[in-house]
């Protein structure tokens, strides 16, 4: 836990609402916002949670400051009775979410908060913001690791280890480097995330360390007598074939081998990787080296490993930076309001919007994932309303656009995804440590079909709604309808 | 300044590097690093500079902590003799660097560093990370507010002010606000910036208000009593020309106007918003309301602000998120030694690679930019060995690749375009405001070419390297050619 306090990190607007709550005295009403995002980002089948740890923190630490509120007097815009609310404000209300690392699909109630309208409005900005980083990171680092090969395997061969590298291209390195080891990455090379959040850290070498020295045989000598157990070098200086992989098997010759030190191997990060690594097994092969690994970078994104692989490139492990680091997509998560409570009783809200992929599932939900009692393989979840009971012999899932498609269940065995997290504004959760997170994603993610999990053209996983919500969708959308002057 | 410690956003390989120059006796030994990148984000012709302000306060904050020095004894890698080294080790010197906000282009030396070896390499890792963090947010919004319209218009008819409101995105809120601002956003929806960095702060209302309330009547009649001077009401909750607009309209008869309250005009988030846009405006025309604005958001990019300028879309001003605050493209730049200072004598250092793309400009070098007398537009630059002279009456730009393409400038001046940052360790830099640097930013901006600056196709800035650069570049290429075993 960080325990920094970031209540500012809030949006404008947040304010003007609460205010409007505050001054029409609906500040004790309860209020029901579910995070929830409307497709997978990189053309992909699934996403994976995040962000969990950070909302904990933010929320625990709610807390406007005597100068946030100086600040904010200062805009002129806020009367004293309303800034001496906000003072006092903390979360004292309810929130569910999915642990980090749970596989997740689009429209899906991710976190839910039930809170006096005030609190539950100012958290929008801050919580979206975790969740769209945690879950983006970890989803792009899931992409990779899984076209890598196995992720508890430290050295294999062509299932190789990803490291994650990205600190320098991340917009957040310390995000990066935790949810991208959660997301399955072997380790960090941020030293930081090493010390804070227990993450194995590795690294290699760089070109600035080969021309330094005079030559690649100066370099590599001389990195191997002050780094002796860390003996990985970066072969592409000058000319990886004709010099580089030549003179790391003259300095494991010369240097390595008498002194008895292990040449761990070389890293590629540049050329042409495929047929780069090819010659270079070959070579170190050739050399007696069987047991030198080769590390590859440069730009791998999921598409390049696999390519790599259909190629019969040899590496052992590999460093991706950019594409977990900084990924070129986003989850674009939003925050609903879904319901509102008064005198106990949970009425729905819904927003239709012009475009039909903004119109929001009404009401508070939960949902459930079935999963087959014979191979663990998750079958399907479903949206219900909070209060539905779900039968556990028999199921039928209905198709939530096309509803005449319906799938009938019997074997299977039902969890629900969202686990209390706050309740009453007391911590109720014991957040699981980084490693045990990373377990965890992995265990979920064999819970999933290949099929939804390929690049191209992903199967897409049944995600319905129960037949009470759907119903109560229906209507409200009708209702909004009639409700026109037409 | 945010005067926080970050030494540790390091990538681990640095420290054996470190250890490697410290073992061979070479930490008195000065190097020089530049940071370049390889390519324009985004396909375009530019980049604009970003990340000096935290570039400055990481080197001013640099040390490693008694915990960090035992978190590093913790790996049993480091001599007790290194691990002192760098807990006494800071910044002890040079830096050169381009403002914040200036329009730069690939393979230009952004920043350069001359120190000791340790020193030099252990920045890498977070100077490089500020530096694509500001550059790429920087860059991103002003392409974006380019396309808007002029920055320095607040109301404006089709010259459109952009809005940051991208914070629920960003992988890091705060830096995504201020850059934001810098690359021309009119402020941002982020309380936190508005508070520590000065910038104006802004939003609306989200669909969340419009819900809780019975209908939209009740919400923005709410809304406008307890915020008068904001009242810009967002009307796509329902059905944005039937029910959002006549209501934002029937409240303003009804309530703004009878209690003198300015009715600042609507939002649109959804939907086909050329169309919706011009209807909303006819509509807003035909009440009376010709001055109440119309702000437009939901995914906007560049692209889509031209098309819906091109068709006639009516706006006022833009609120756009995701691509200012978590842009889908990197700046890339990378941190390279380029030259060694032995007894006084400054060798280049040069990395070949088998990418050509890859090699590097060696040695210790300055940029120079030309300017037409008359136009002041910025006629092209000049990456030159950091001794020669930049003659004032005369100069032949050759292009770096093809040679034989000269340009023959007389009627110019020239600026360098790096300003000395840190001497000896000292901070010799006066860093302006948020507010001058987008000013800066602005004027610089000014400068270039429109050719440049488009979006489809843009052409290219010249970039060319001196005479004497060229000529020790092809040399070293050569040597390290001919050194090889053919």
């Amino acid at each position: 836990m960080k325990n920094t306090n970031e209540t500012m990190i809030v949006d404008m607007y947040e304010l003007p609402m609460g205010k409007t709550y505050f001054d029409t005295g609906d500040k004790d009403t309860y209020v029901y916002f579910d995070i929830f995002f409307r497709r997978n980002p990189f053309k992909g089948g699934y996403t994976i949670s995040g962000g969990l740890d950070n909302i904990i923190d933010y929320i625990k630490n709610f807390k406007y400051t005597d100068s946030d509120i100086e600040y904010l007097r200062s805009l002129n815009k806020y009367s004293e009775e309303y800034l001496d609310y906000l003072k006092d404000t903390k979360f004292t209300g309810d929130l569910y979410m999915v642990p980090d690392g749970t596989v997740v699909f689009p429209n899906e109630p991710i976190l839910t908060v039930r809170a006096k309208t005030v609190e539950a409005q100012l958290l929008e900005t801050a919580i979206l913001h975790y969740f769209n980083t945690g879950s983006l990171i970890t989803t792009a680092a899931k992409r990779i690791t899984n076209e890598a090969g196995d992720v508890d395997v430290i050295e294999g061969d062509i299932n190789a280890p990803v490291m994650e590298f990205g600190a320098r291209r991340s917009l957040n390195p310390m995000e990066s480097a935790k949810y991208g080891y959660i997301g399955g990455c072997v380790g960090t090379s941020l030293v930081k995330a090493g010390k804070e959040y227990n993450i194995p850290i590795m690294g290699t070498m760089a070109h600035s360390l080969v021309t330094f020295y005079e030559n690649e045989e100066e370099a590599f000598t001389n990195f191997a007598k002050s780094n002796p157990d860390d003996c990985v070098f970066l072969v592409d200086t000058y000319d990886t074939l004709r010099e580089g992989v030549p003179t790391a098997i003259k300095v494991a010759n010369n240097y390595l081998k008498p002194n008895g030190i292990k040449f761990k191997g070389i890293r590629i990060d540049s050329g042409d990787l495929a047929y780069l690594s090819k010659e270079a097994r070959r070579m170190l092969d050739k050399a007696g080296f069987t047991d030198a690994g080769i590390c590859l970078s440069n730009g791998l994104d999921e598409f390049t490993i696999a390519e790599l692989k259909k190629q019969g490139a040899k590496f052992n492990s590999l460093g991706v930076g950019d594409n977990i680091a900084q990924p070129l997509d986003r989850v674009g998560g939003v925050y609903k309001l879904v319901a509102v409570e008064k005198d106990g009783v949970v009425s729905p809200r819904i927003k239709v919007s012009n475009d039909s992929i903004k119109t929001i599932n009404p009401g508070y939900k939960k949902v459930y994932r079935f999963y087959d009692k014979d191979t663990n393989y998750a079958l399907g979840d479903v949206i219900t309303l909070y209060n539905e009971e779900i039968d556990k012999d028999h199921y039928t899932l209905i198709h939530p656009v096309d509803n005449w498609k319906k799938k009938e269940l019997t074997n299977y065995y039902v969890r629900e995804l969202q686990v209390p997290i706050f309740k009453n504004g007391e911590l109720v959760y014991n957040l699981p440590s980084v490693t045990e997170r990373r377990e965890y994603c992995n265990k979920e993610f064999n819970t999933i079909y290949p099929e939804i999990k390929r690049l191209a053209n992903p199967h897409e996983y049944y995600v319905d709604l129960s037949e009470e919500l759907l119903k109560l969708k229906n209507d409200m959308i009708n209702e909004h309808r009639e409700g026109r002057d037409e």
